[in-house]
Parts: structure tokens; sequence; C-alpha cells
């Protein structure tokens, strides 16, 4: 069980670190910055790296709503649920802390709105409202689990998994970075919200609920096209 | 035969949610906007991540042109040429339907003319005329055909083919955004183009026809090369 | 016979048109163009795709270069050298002529100076002369050589080829795009050099010999490494 | 072993010639360079392509911090450590020389100061001190060894660990080429630091101590997840 939760720790660590740390160090330098196509790539290749790496240790699954969706289809334990959690919410926290330690190396740098948080109407990086916001969230992640549960069903070539969903989640950044500053994972919100601090914090709530939603709804859909023999 | 409809009908649905989307979302945000790479990017991956979650169920088209080049190449049944064709067309529609709710979030928005429509002429992204469009989609989905059949044939390593096709799709748009903002697919262009109005409906056949062709020419090649034993 | 020599005049045409084409069509367009990022994918892509397509049929060369560095390694057979790179050349030259009909599709566009080709001195993008042309290409075509020696041996893992290959062209282009424009293949710099004139014509023996001495520096140093079991 | 330690420097040859060439030479141009999400990219491909070419070889470490964690781990033999180190060495000073030529083949080239070299404090890209400097080098290279040790572990699908561990730099780079212009391997900022002079030489101890270090507790990591049956 141990060795599980190191695994969820450390894979959601580098989650956050790395997805969040692209965004606040090095998206928005003029000429050379990577943008929102590099920070898309990033947080997709946190994914893909630790899904080789830990993967068939604790499953891969970096994300308390991805964790939920493969419970819900019966593809995870249901007693991991929740230390589950706890493990991914501690590692996206220890990664909000070190990635804060690092880019206050840069004397100007101020984390306050600036920290790579989720966010809705004036807090969406393009003023996208509460409901297109939702919306975006439950889409995306109820999508999220629909490739990661049909990847890794026996009717998907083996080994290919990582490749899919670590870029499935690069899809999702391509796609909703403007709306949401995309979340579809309540523990890579609750990482860095605490060091932006203000509406970050407040609206934090809605990236639970949201992302929880869509992986349930996720695991629903799945079951509307999963072959029979597809366990 | 209703979980193969699904499989296409949700395929489909997410390319146009996720190419489109990252598209009208997306790309044109100054400074960090993910521009036509991003876009070339996110086409790319919505069929890679579909294919590898339910190709196996389905085959994975996603695309009508797709269907009938497979099914005059003897890939796929007959049988099943129509009603893929409405489960691809109504999966772009239901996408075309919640990327343009989405959208509106943002106040300034208006989807006439501005929602990810193929088009030529005066609506060609950088000015190309009708020929030189229609010539462009006949080559690109006679292309796409030949990557589909030779990457999906027994001669091909196993399990990289949605990798192939994938990025295949992606590298198509890497070519073809500024002639006909590159269709190939015309459940992708029927899903949009209610929604942006004007040309994009009067062009609409268009895209229905040079991308069908093609992928009857890219049958047709295919047999120029295909093995003797590559059934 | 016939049948691998149409592989390699679809495979070569589609590296001229896919690679040269993104560069022509797509690069410069400004604010949301691809850039010379997107021209690296795109000719990495063309490889990548085509090598799963064909690769089984031909040995997916499309490069006259490789060709020639793989007959020197022993890898191909020395009877198919000049047939090889006939339908190479070929299937650049119709991929220059379909570019060259499309791009005419924009009413300003001259192909003129603008097509693609490849140079160095004052016809180079960057401004580099011979002697860093000359370089670049020699040790790029070699390096290549080496990863494709490597990445098809046996002690290689099998199916991976076509990735490490298409992606290996694509790093290739970040380098050196600026330096020459990228050739590493005579049968692209011949494809697009006859519609741009001037002097990518007359320097176009260059984008001959350099590849070529590179391919054949490949195959050697290859041998250096080669262990005595991976036949 | 010979040909273990012509591999190591081959491949640690095309990290530095690939990695640092696409920086020198292409990221700063005006509109079309390719930016840092472009070397980011170049860097990852060289160790995914030369781990396809030769990782069968001699293992593809192409990095000292590798090798050190590696042996600490228990995956690599003791006796190569130092004969590893000299070749990794060797391979980047001979590709940082051959780029110095060709970088000079353009007549305002100069590289004092300008040749991809690593820094901190003023030499940082963005201006980010010591302490941020040393503590990205330790966290990235030991998260860098966690994905090589688990994407080779035999709990992990056979042939995908080259992807895992290039797109694994990919990564790093999007996330720190701002703070240190990205190290995680000494041989890398050795090869181009006698090149760009001045402070590259000064600081050039720290991307020994660092990513050495980083390699060290990457080792340490990885015990606390790696499964009792996974040697």
């Amino acid at each position: 069980m141990t060795k599980k939760l190191y695994a969820e720790f450390f894979g959601t660590f580098w989650l956050v670190f790395g997805g969040c740390g692209s965004a606040v160090l090095a998206a928005g330098v003029p000429d050379v910055g990577i943008g929102w196509l590099g920070v898309s790539l990033a947080f997709g290749l946190t994914v893909m790296t630790m899904a080789y790496a830990v993967g068939g240790i604790s499953g891969g699954h970096f994300n308390p709503a991805v964790t939920l969706g493969l419970t819900l289809a019966g593809k995870a334990e249901r007693g991991d649920l929740f230390p589950y959690w706890g493990a991914q919410v501690a590692g996206g926290l220890v990664a909000g802390l070190i990635l804060w330690i690092i880019a206050n190396g840069q004397a100007e740098f101020s984390s306050v709105g600036n920290f790579a948080q989720n966010g809705y109407g004036s807090a969406s990086p393009a003023g996208y409202g509460f409901f297109a916001g939702f919306l975006t969230e439950v889409v995306l992640t109820a999508m999220f689990l629909m490739i990661i549960l049909g990847a890794t069903s026996k009717n998907a070539p083996a080994g290919f998994a990582p490749i899919a969903i670590g870029l499935g989640l690069t899809l999702i950044h391509l796609i909703s970075i403007p709306v949401t500053n995309t979340s579809v994972n309540p523990a890579r919100s609750t990482g860095v919200a605490f060091f932006a601090g203000g509406k970050a914090i407040l609206q934090l709530w809605m990236f639970w609920v949201a992302p929880l939603l869509g992986g349930a709804l996720g695991a629903i859909l799945w079951k509307m096209v999963e072959p029979d023999d597809a366990t």
C-alpha cells in the first residue's frame, strides 16, 4: 500500500511542478517563451513520463477525478479512493511549495493571482463565465476518463496507454486554457491555489465539483461503448 | 452495432470539439495563443486518443471520407457505411453545439464567420481560390487514406496505427490550414458550418465532394503499393 | 520491384509535398503561422507516417542519401540503388509541381526564390556561408544514418523505428533550417529547386554531394558502434 | 567495452550538438524562430533518437548524472562510471567545437556569453538567483532519474523507455530554461562552457554538483517506490 501512495504522491508532484511550473516560469517570457502550447505539452508529458515510470505500481492516476472515475467503472479498488486522494493532494501541495520557492528566486516575482491558478469569470484567463467554465471542466474530464478507460482496456494495444492519456491531457489544455486555465484535476487546482490566494481560493470548490462530476460521467459514457469482453 | 455507432459518435464529437475548440478558443489569443501549430496538434491528438480508446470497437474512423475509403478498399463492411456517416455527423453537430455554448461564455464572442469553418476564395484563411482548395482537399484526403490503409495493414507493426494516423492528421493541418482551414472530413465541416453561417453553408458541398473523392482515390492508390499478402 | 518503387515514389512525394508545403503555405503567416518549429514537425511526420504505411514494402527510405548509406552498410540491395533514386526524384518533382499549382491559388504568390529551396551564402535563410552549410549537411546526414541504422537493428525494440527516424528528421530541421533550410535529402532539394529557380538551381549540386557524403559517413560511423550480433 | 564508449560518445555528441545547436542557431530568429519550445523538443529528441539507435549497446545514458544515478541504484556497472564520464565529456566537447565552427559561418556571430551556456544570477536567462537554480537542477535531475529507472524497470512496458526519457528531458526544459538554461547534465554544460567563456566557466562547478546530487537523490527516491520484484 505504501509504495502505491508514494507513486501517486510523486506522480502528482510532477504533474503540478512540471505543468504549473512551465506556466509560471516559462510561458510568458517575451519572444522565446513557450506559450500555452508549451504549457499544454508540459502537462501532458508529466503524466506520460510518470505513467511509464510508476504506472505499473499505482495505476498512475495522479488526479482525484481519475481515481473516482476508475473506481466507479470498477477498475480501481474502492478502499484506495481516499488514500489516493490524500497522496495526490499532498503531492500537489509540495509541488506548489517548491515551485513557489523557485519562482521567488526571480527578484520581481509575485505569486498573488499569478501562480497558474484555475478560475472563472474575471479569474478566467480570457474572461469566460462560470457556466462556460463549469461545462468545459465537466465535458473535458468526462472525455479524459473515456480515453483512460478505453486505452487501458484489453481491446487497446498494450503499452500505449501513457501516450494516449498523456497527450490526451495535452489536448485538453490546448482547448481550455483560455476558459479556466484547465483543471480537470482537483489536486492540481489545490496545489497552487493557496500560493495564488484571493479568487483562486474562493473558486477552488468548483474545481473539485466539476472534475469529479466529469469523472463520474466519463465512467457512465464508457459503459455505453465498452465491449462485453473488455474487462 | 449500437456500440460501434456510439464509438463513432463520441470519436467524431471529440474530433470536432477538440480540434475546432482549440481553434475557436485558443488559437488567436495574443502572445500566448497556440496558433495553427497548436490547432494542428489538437486535431491529430483527438484522433490518436480516441483511436486508442475506441478503435478496437468501431475501427476508429470518425470521418465519412475514411469510412468510404476503407469500404472501397474492402477493409470495412458495406452495410456500415451510412450508419457510420449518420453517427459521425451527429457527433460533429453535438460538438458544434456544445462548443458554441462555451464560446458564448465570453461576452464579446460572435460565431458568425468565426467558428473554425472551412472555406475557399474569400472564405479561405489566406485567400486561396476554389481550385487550389479542391485540389488540396483531394490530395490530402487521398494521402490520409494511404496512411490509414498502410498503418493498419498486416505489414505494419501492430499498435502504432493511432500514432501514425493521428499525427498524419496533424501534418495535414500543418500544410493546409491557410488554404481551406483543412477539412479532409465532411463531418468536421458540417459540425461547425451552421454556427458560422453564410459562406460556410454555401460552400459546405465542396467539403463533402472533395474529401469523399480523395478518400476513394486513396483506396485506389493503396492498391498500387499493397503487397499481395497484406490483407 | 514495381510496388517498392511506387512506395518510394509516394513516400518521397509526401515528404516534399508535406514538408515543403508546410513551409511555403503556412510558416510565415503573421500571428498564427507555424514557423520553423511547425515546418520541422511537418518534415518529420511525413517520414513517420509513410514509414508506418509503406516501410514494410520498400524499407521507407524516401531519400537518396539514405538509400546510399543503407546500401553501403549492407542493409539494402545494391541493385535497388538507382531505381530507388529515380523513384525518389520523380516523387519529389511531382510534389513540387502540385505544390506549385496550389501555391499559385493565392493571387499574390510568386515561387521565385520563395519555394522552400535549400541554399548557402546569400541563399541561406540566416546568411550562413558555404563551408558552414556543407559541414552542417554532412554531419546531420551522417547522424541521420546512425539513427536509421541503429533504430532498425535487431538490438532496438521492434516497431519504434519510424518514430525515432521521423522525429530524428524533425530534430535535424530544428537545428539547421537557418543554415541551409535543411536538405539532408537530394530528392527534397531537387523537387523544389526548379520552381524556385536562380540560386536554388546553381547550388543544387551541393545538396547532392554533401548529403551523399554524409550518408556514406554515417554508414562508417555505425560500424564503429554496431554490435557483432546486430545484423 | 570500446563500442559502449563510442555509443556514449556519439550519443552525448548528438545531445549537445542538437540541443545546444537548435538554441544557438534557431531559437531567437525573429518571427519564425523555434523559441524555447523548439529547443526543449530538440533536447528531448536527441536523447530519444540515440536511445533507440544505441541504447541497446551502452544503455544510452549520455549524461554523467544519469550514469551516477543508475550506478547507485545498481542498474549500471561500477567499473563503467569513469569511462562513461570520459566518453560523455569528450562527446560534448567535440559537439561544442563543431557547433562553434558552424555558428561562425554567420558573419556577425559571437559565441561570447551566447553559446547556450548554463548559468545563475546575472547569467540566468531570466535572472534567477543561485539558490533557485541549484534547487531546480537538483529536483529536475532527481525526477529525471525516477523516470529513467521506472521506465526501464520490468514493470514498465518494453520498448517505450526512450519515448518517456526523451520527452521527459523535453519537459524538464519546458520548465527550467528560464532559470538556468537547463543543464541536468554536466557533459552538456561542459561541452559549451569554454566557447561561451566568462561566467559559463566560473559557474560550471555548480552544473556538476547539482545534477550529480540530483542523480543520487533520484536513485534514493526510486527505492521508495520500487516494487520488490522490479529488478
